[in-house]
């Protein structure tokens, strides 16, 4: 009997997988798409680089770019805005590096309008290359040198918990590590040191939900308390924050008392204790969130932190919405925003 | 009588923008859409930037970010690849500065496959910065820093050709400068100084052709002359040559022999000669793209040159793809790939 059983399982499971996959593969209908740019100063240059091109004159800065998708059923949701970590771009949230459906196109099968945005300073919003030109004009010290961030293959390995070590996959890992490689590929170099204090992409995020009339941010990793973090720069176009794998820093009471009035999710994955050296402190990460959390429900707010393993879910590293399970996370997701966000919304 | 049939044209003007613009705003279905990465090689990095994350390691540089969307009716025409310009990324091709819809777009809404790519250095393609580092950490000296190329406002009005000086715009221009700021935030730092020679963009773009089993290339203004340099690195996959305005460089007999199998669309706008200063020299440029033709002919290739104001279409810009007049250009090169490369295919 219990064979039986578990052979019904395998079937249903194998079935619903097939559908799964079936499904990503059936044509995608969208009312529109496009991209555009949020927030961006004029900066005047003194040079600006190779050449006769590099006259001196203005150059726009911390502009975020946006690429957005909006399915024929977008207007009944709430839209989400999701942005990338360190050394990434919204590459992040498209096709996983084994070739599967990322959340982005996920999501707008779900009826969700879906922006991705590249944090400022990164890949196609563009950076402020001032400071190198000057150093090479010899106006600065090389000292002056932003911090150029390029996290290496063996940092991705152990700060996205692929293993115990570098090279040495979980057992039960959830990351698709034969495919590893072509993660490596959407490593690029990380300019934020390059930023204004504070981070414009904050602004911009914030902006970026009152120009939608509301929106869900979400934001992972070097991102993840960015929805917060925009929050607290303007939270009236903010209807949901959800934070994935960061820090979460201290914040004053005036600042949890703002939170609290957005409903919050925060989602950690598997193996936080488990890799050997390397600059990441995950669990140190899980207890300042825990910390968060506590103190976001303390102010009556609606907040959650959903850590995977303690609700059965195993072996997911830290690029979730690129692990194998990435859909059955990005399920949870949506129950958690048509619970919190939408029936909230309903409810008004 | 004159006046009768100006009104006609007037009213069949208005009705034909009419039904454009209603064209564009219908639903748009996909047989599938994704990103993926071409190419990329391990560079062992000695010191990595900020921090504890910033250890010696493997990076992965020289890969090229390509997005793309299917029609349902993609497999009856060859894919097209789009390649921006100086300065530009993707975003090039996709909404233009004045919210209407961009060629990336267009194409697939006329049943073409159109993969965008980041070149190898730019946005979501990563760059290389080693050097940057090596500066900082005091190992070369400043001078070694790469050019990084930031073209300003007043460069872009010029080499663009917005207007004969800065603020003024040709009275008959087709860029839509009201959205002028619009460009001027998807200007980035450009990073190819940082590149190997030959520049790893040419090999990319070649294995894309071939990975496609067939494709179109398209370039613009610094990359307007790659497709014929992946040509030259492996012709094997490319059905199409389109060249967007650039300076057409002097190729070897053998090098033209190896263009002249392949249909060759070069393409220029208007006012080459009409720009006050500035780093351009358009008239210079049209002048080696005419004899890049005329020799690619005398081979026996099919190459043709539309220099739109000989053909009656006035007051183009360098940015032509997002010039008010974008949907007609756009249906010039349809209608060239179909008679010149498609036709070809099925005459096999």
């Amino acid at each position: 009997m219990r064979i039986f059983a578990c052979v019904l399982t395998l079937v249903a499971v194998a079935s619903a997988q097939t559908k799964a996959r079936d499904d990503s593969k059936k044509p995608l209908t969208l009312a529109s798409q496009g991209s555009f740019f949020v927030g961006g100063e004029s900066k005047t240059i003194a040079a600006a680089g190779r050449g006769p091109v590099g006259a001196p004159g203005e150059i726009t800065i911390n502009q975020m770019y946006v690429q957005f998708q909006i399915p024929m059923n977008g207007a009944q949701h709430v839209p989400v805005v999701m942005v990338h970590g360190c050394c990434l771009s919204s590459k992040t949230w498209e096709t996983t590096p084994d070739g599967r459906m990322g959340w982005s196109e996920y999501f707008v099968r779900k009826d969700r309008s879906v922006y991705l945005a590249d944090q400022s300073s990164r890949a196609r919003s563009g950076f402020d290359p001032s400071t190198i030109n000057a150093v090479k004009a010899g106006t600065i010290p090389p000292s002056q040198l932003p911090n150029v961030l390029a996290a290496t293959h063996q940092t991705a390995w152990s700060v996205f918990r692929f293993g115990p070590k570098f090279g040495e996959p979980f057992p039960d890992g959830q990351f698709p590590i034969e495919a590893v490689d072509e993660l490596y590929k959407q490593m690029i170099p990380d300019l934020n040191s390059t930023l204004p204090n504070p981070n414009p992409t904050w602004k911009n995020m914030a902006a970026l939900a009152v120009k939608l009339n509301g929106a869900v941010l979400m934001g992972h990793s070097e991102s993840g308390f960015f929805p917060e973090q925009a929050a607290l720069v303007d939270p009236s176009g903010i209807r949901g924050l959800i934070s994935i794998e960061m820090p979460c820093p201290e914040l004053k009471a005036a600042e949890i008392a703002t939170i609290a009035k957005i409903p919050t999710l925060v989602m950690f994955g598997d193996h936080l204790g488990d890799v050997q050296g390397g600059p990441a402190t995950w669990n140190t990460s899980f207890e300042s969130c825990n910390k968060f959390v506590q103190q976001v429900k303390d102010k009556g707010g609606d907040a959650e932190m959903m850590y995977l393993p303690k609700m059965g879910i195993k072996g997911n590293s830290h690029m979730l919405m690129q692990d194998r399970n990435s859909n059955q996370l990005a399920d949870l997701i949506l129950t958690w925003i048509d619970g919190h966000v939408e029936a909230k919304k309903k409810g008004r």
